[in-house]
């Protein structure tokens, strides 16, 4: 077998055998396939697509270029939760605990912020002591000993993925339906859980800008999943305006603590309960879903979830007193109210605006070296649908940085757009795909 | 300007600027663009195409990626004959000396041979002393002096062509016809002719299989050619079977030879007298195809032809007595005739299995590195259309080692097809274009 015959049988439409892409995938990843033919490769598979059983080698392919976590001896089943990125989405951190308290084990390998999206790893690292980079005996252990566990991915997981991503990310490739699922799946195959679920994020503020495109993404993710003999399912979720009120990383910590207490915003509670019922369904542990909404709802609401998250956050070295007392969380200098500069009703919050910004304050990464200020921020008082009156506050800024500050402000007065008529909020969850 | 940018650009089916193809080309010649950019671009364009003005300013940043050979001081209108490359092609050691006889200076940069394909400078360094490689100043001055000079390709001439091709090469995007317009005009551009006739082979033994196909290569390269103010024009000519008799380096300059003597074989006389014709209908020194022909012809009949040729080859350090003693070119130790295995009528001569056969005998390479063996070949002694009866020659094969020979042997005589009835031989030249 040579690389350029595959290259060349994928350039002209033809699919590729699994063997082929095995060959290639292993051959990448081990340095014997040269960057430039696995970029000629990508082209190709850009232009001429992959079908559900190219991709699905793909995934295996890239899941076994490296460990596959085995976590059956640590529990019979495993969940995980994976989100394709938003502004303002703190959910891992209510879902994660939510339902680990309710006896489902949760492990997740998670990411870091990038761009406008913001990252879980980057948010529970506010919390002073965290440690986000566990060893994979480390991961194990928190797993067996408190039933959950958030990391960032080990080194030796699905790496030829992550060569191929860093490839694509400069020769134009990464708009790619196979690829950018093959890319997520394989990463959750080697992460070794069972039951994962997929929170694909449509609008403004995510990477897939249409409903069709988020849909062809989450299809084409279950698919694979089945394919592989995992328990998927995908929430196809709003991100057309930040979700729930606050974003910035100690900002989106407190509101989550707030949620675990049954005080959070209704937006971000509804979507972490619809996250929430379906693990527990794809778990089988409940049938219906208004079962599983009502159990996960009560685990909100009798502070189960809230014990869990303080015994989930001290068991990875973290300050188990961020629960009662946020001022350990680090703070932002600069705390100013802005107010609306017209009457009317908010008609939008450019999300992907104010994911732009909140990076822009300091609060996230532009490239992947960039250091984060866990500080800075915003908490929005009005959403979509929201009456507003000239004068009233419309979101408080978080700033360490005067200049930064007022050139966030009026970043973020931009962001908003107010009408004369009320408008509807744009639904919370469009689809679930099973 | 952003590779990462052009790539996408292009990817989308969007033509590409001026400036975008000069900055990735200069770019990826000075190292500052890395091969896998410039892979995945090359396979981008392999799939969403060029139009005529983009390839045009792809010719010419690789042109204008090295040194652009300025003549003008040497003769105010050089010619140059590109060959597209086949088997038993020695065009170039006739139709040189005949223009250059008739005052028409020829300065022309030529390749090797590699894979089926024969290459005008191995044929030539058949001949003792003769030196294929000179230097720019050597090229310059043999020109001055014979009106006369073909020689190897600089390193300083069009490197990102030269870089580019290496890459197309291992990354399935050769048979892209943009990249092979632009590649081949990049160099003729490049080396300072004036006057460009490019003979564009198609059949079995060309790269471009079929009319269509060379059709559409010609048109593409004649536009070019008029697009940067050269006067080109392109000759589509046969290559399903052997051009002339002769195939094998030393025995292809002998039919050349023999030919300047008006002894050559009906075919390849016509072509030759085809493509000179052409060289001066172009130059501008005759205004009709007859008058063009008339002239080639009595160039050929005079020795005039024959004498520039004996210029021509002493002035590159070549030993001129071959015209004469054609005991001064290697020669192989095993020479046989083989015999037709029944009756019949020649259909068919795989000019393909040819060349690699000969390959395979010491003639060519199938690599880049191989040494070539000068002495062995076969000289055909019926063509297409031929009738044949058993026991008759219809080859003889020279070779330097039995187990070759007897391969060989074999594999030419499959090659040949005989059938019953007699069949017009095909087409020498299938159209001209301008």
């Amino acid at each position: 077998m040579r690389a350029v015959d595959i290259i060349a049988k994928k350039r002209d439409g033809l699919a590729l055998t699994q063997a082929e892409i095995d060959f290639f995938v292993q051959g990448y990843a081990r340095d014997e396939i040269p960057d430039y033919q696995a970029s000629a490769w990508a082209m190709a598979v850009f232009l001429r697509g992959m079908n559900e059983i190219e991709t699905t080698a793909l995934t295996l392919a890239m899941a076994h270029s490296g460990t596959i976590l085995d976590l059956s001896s640590v529990a019979p089943l495993v969940l995980d939760k994976h989100s394709s990125g938003g502004v303002g989405d703190k959910t891992t951190l209510v879902v994660a605990p939510l339902v680990a308290s309710l006896g489902l084990p949760v492990g997740k390998m998670s990411g870091r912020g990038l761009g406008f999206s913001g990252g879980t790893l980057d948010k529970l690292e506010s919390i002073p002591g965290f440690r986000a980079n566990l060893s994979t005996a480390e991961f194990v252990t928190q797993l067996k000993n408190h039933g959950i566990v958030v990391s960032g991915q080990t080194h030796d997981l699905a790496p030829a993925d992550g060569k191929l991503y860093s490839l694509r990310d400069v020769t134009g490739t990464v708009a790619c339906l196979p690829l950018i699922a093959s890319s997520i799946m394989s990463k959750k195959i080697a992460a070794g859980a069972q039951v994962i679920v997929l929170d694909v994020k449509v609008g403004r503020g995510a990477f897939m800008k249409t409903e069709s495109e988020a849909v062809a993404l989450a299809e084409l993710m279950v698919k694979i999943g089945h394919g592989v003999g995992r328990r998927v399912a995908a929430v196809i979720s709003d991100m057309n305006q930040p979700l729930g009120n606050a974003v910035g990383n100690s900002l989106e910590v407190i509101e989550a603590i707030e949620t675990l207490k049954g005080r959070g915003p209704k937006d971000f509670i509804e979507h972490c309960l619809a996250v929430a019922s379906q693990l527990l369904l794809q778990a089988g542990t409940t049938k219906t879903e208004n079962d599983a909404r009502a159990k996960s709802s009560s685990a909100l609401d009798d502070g189960c979830a809230l014990t869990k998250f303080g015994e989930w956050i001290a068991g990875q070295g973290g300050n188990r007193r961020v629960v009662d007392d946020y001022t350990i969380l680090p703070r932002a200098k600069i705390v100013e109210e802005i107010s609306a500069p017209r009457d009317g009703f908010i008609a939008g919050i450019n999300a992907e605006e104010v994911g732009l910004t909140i990076v822009d304050l300091g609060g996230g990464r532009a490239k992947k070296e960039d250091a984060i200020d866990p500080a800075v921020g915003a908490v929005f008082k009005r959403k979509i649908g929201d009456q507003v009156k000239r004068g009233e506050a419309i979101f408080s800024l978080h700033a360490n940085d005067r200049a930064k500050f007022e050139s966030a402000k009026m970043r973020l007065l931009a962001a908003f757009e107010i009408g004369d008529t009320r408008i509807n909020p744009p639904p919370l969850i469009h689809r679930i795909i099973k």
